[in-house]
């Protein structure tokens, strides 16, 4: 007997037939004996219809202007979810499984109060640990949990793979199974190469990079977890037969992996990856002093603005350029807050932005030990014409900030370069 | 400066252009000087649609036969009341005024266990005044509770009439003020008698009789808790523009009073109630002894069914007949508990029901002291050949069980025979 997290989707919990189809794929694997904790996205489509109705009452700006109005998006945003938990514990039941169904302030998930964005700071397992014990399948709503003050909070886009595998965390599961609209983890996103292949394993750090540089299988933050406490995490298609034998849907899709196995030594890169969701904002002309990195991004941090890329260049004159990007939806807030605060505080000429701008990545943990690896990255882009307008770099990867129009031909001109399209010996 | 509960049901918050409506409405009270509470119904149809995704994976008997599947069901409907205070609160913000929203778990509003139709024990109002003296509009959903174990209840339907109440006697509020779609208590329904009249006051004991016999006008809970705490409860209209002056506002409407009045002595008959709600069952053939009445009552109140009617005839031969009236939707229940359980228990000889009925009241403080009021009901009732099944006698009011296809004819006639279609003097 193995305790087993399952995640689903809002497209695999889109309809009250596909929620039919969850609770008799999670009552099979519990006749096979396993203890389940199910942790079930808003079914699609939700999330946006309830944040619809907020920005007819709300002009755009507002709704995410003030802590207040974003207490309140948040307590509307996660009843999406509490439907989802109370309708799959029903379609449980109806199978003759008994199922209880939690909200995250119920469990509860403590975070802290960063609306929208919130983060997970504890887990109480007692009550969830009771119902297992008394055989029953837990199911708790993604995305959000309570903060210190009893106010709800959602954890942001894509939180619910960070509530499952946070819940995993808590209890120590034996795995964390995603289930999700894609079979697994690509070598890049097949709708731009179609060749593209899917990858049985790839390890933590490849996926934690993946996954902050657009990969949209998996959130960022779900990899974190699973990375800081080892939670063995598979991703896997919610579109096989809910009836296919469960041995061989245990094996399915991409595990990530937390050990360093030979296979994975020979493939230099794993995978392309790709974000069209950033915007590049460059401080012209900022006096070349201690201190400056601080005094510029402090102020966007304090608002609660995640920050990418950052490039500082060499400085001529006493004065340097200080380029970053930002999430796109965050570009216009961002802007606002450095000609508003850090202009006048720094006496920087002037703030220029560009929304249309992509990032492509080559990651790899076999990068490590090969030389050359950026080096035939940027041949490949220059033999393409492609302008490289940012740079930065790791141990498992490299990343450019380049002209969002090339951002198709780049990944395939890439995907090629590094024989991602060969099966791997 | 008064504190004032303002309750806004499901048409009112049918659409964010109702629902600024609603803020606009509240804005001007709070321009005024007032501090406010506001509880809102779920959007109307966002109820139905809930209960219907549940009723598309659970087949309907199920869905209300295990407490663990209300359990759920609760949970599940308690999310359209969460978007509504949501909303109310993003669009109370644009509008500058300061607002913050509470599900009845956050407050907390405490209720008992009784899934689908808890009952409220207590209300905390620790955290509701001290947003108020910060100067907020507070907005609590109605409708729902929580319970010892943590988990969400509701109170049933209409149940957030009765969670504004119960909140204005928590806080000792100077005013209840109901919005609904009518412009306050008639005689009778106007679309039943298009000469029905509006009262401009009626007594909480007329009103409890009102409420509890079909006028749909408030659930009997709230006006239940109206009497036990005083509270000033006015029905009045939300279809007002929201701009019409506050004082025209706040004389509109019905009053409920607790303090009998000249006016109100005057009037034998305050107005004449219906409903088409109920089934009538009988148990033919009970043995007469003692206890006989709980034997077949308790297993029904156990099933947690409420009786409305009861009548137990006097016996022949040591056999009886014992009649009451339940809720038409529990119609089916109380027939397999009387079958499965009753029944072999007390030796009966049959159970029959009739779901077509209906029951139609005259109703007012008047009665107390007038003779004959009753002997006019039965008489109009026989001059139009309408035959009476059961009746029953309260202090202020009497009611009928008649054929439900006579119900229009029946509440006409009476109307017209206690001349409420003429203004009182």
């Amino acid at each position: 007997m193995a305790l087993i997290v399952h995640k689903y989707g809002g497209t695999s919990m889109g309809s009250t037939e596909r929620i039919r189809s969850v609770a008799q794929r999670v009552a099979k694997w519990v006749r096979a004996g396993h203890q389940l904790v199910v942790v079930p996205s808003a079914m699609s489509g939700e999330t946006n219809r309830l944040l619809g109705l907020a920005k007819e009452l709300v002009p755009d700006a507002a709704v995410a202007s003030t802590d207040e109005a974003r207490r309140e998006l948040d307590a509307l945003a996660a009843t999406g979810e509490q439907v989802s938990v109370g309708l799959l514990a029903l379609a449980l039941q109806a199978q003759g499984v008994p199922a209880v169904s939690y909200g995250g302030w119920q469990v509860p998930i403590k975070t802290d109060s960063a609306f929208t964005k919130a983060r997970i700071e504890s887990i109480d397992d007692t009550r969830v640990r009771a119902d297992l014990a008394a055989g029953k399948v837990v199911i708790i709503t993604g995305f959000q949990g309570i903060d210190s003050q009893g106010n709800v909070t959602t954890l942001g886009r894509g939180g619910s793979d960070t509530s499952a595998v946070a819940v995993a965390a808590a209890l120590k599961a034996d795995e964390c199974l995603i289930y999700t609209d894609v079979d697994g983890v690509y070598t890049t996103d097949p709708r731009v190469v179609p060749e593209a292949r899917r990858l049985s394993t790839v390890s933590f750090e490849e996926m934690l990079e993946m996954a902050s540089l657009g990969s949209k299988v998996l959130q960022i933050r779900s990899v974190e977890f699973a990375g800081k406490y080892r939670v063995p995490t598979r991703v896997l298609s919610s579109f096989t037969p809910w009836d296919i034998p469960l041995d061989e849907e245990a094996r399915s899709g991409t595990l990530i992996t937390f050990e360093e196995d030979e296979k994975m030594e020979q493939a230099v890169v794993a995978g392309i990856a790709f974000n069209r969701d950033e915007a590049k904002i460059s401080v012209i002309g900022v006096p070349d002093k201690p201190g400056i990195a601080y005094q510029i991004l402090g102020p966007v941090a304090d608002a609660n603005i995640d920050i990418d890329v950052i490039i500082q260049n060499v400085s001529h004159d006493g004065r340097t350029d200080f380029s970053f990007t930002v999430h796109r939806n965050d570009y216009a807030r961002t802007m606002a807050v450095l000609e508003n605060t850090v202009l006048p505080a720094t006496g920087a000429a002037r703030v220029i932005g560009d929304a249309k701008i992509c990032k492509v990545s080559i990651v790899g943990i076999g990068m490590r030990s090969h030389v050359g690896v950026a080096s035939t990255m940027f041949r490949t882009l220059s033999e393409e014409g492609i302008n490289i307008q940012m740079i930065t770099t790791s141990e498992i990867k490299t990343s450019v900030v380049i002209d969002e129009k090339y951002m198709e031909l780049a990944v395939r001109a890439l995907h090629k370069a590094f024989d991602l399209d060969q099966p791997s010996a």
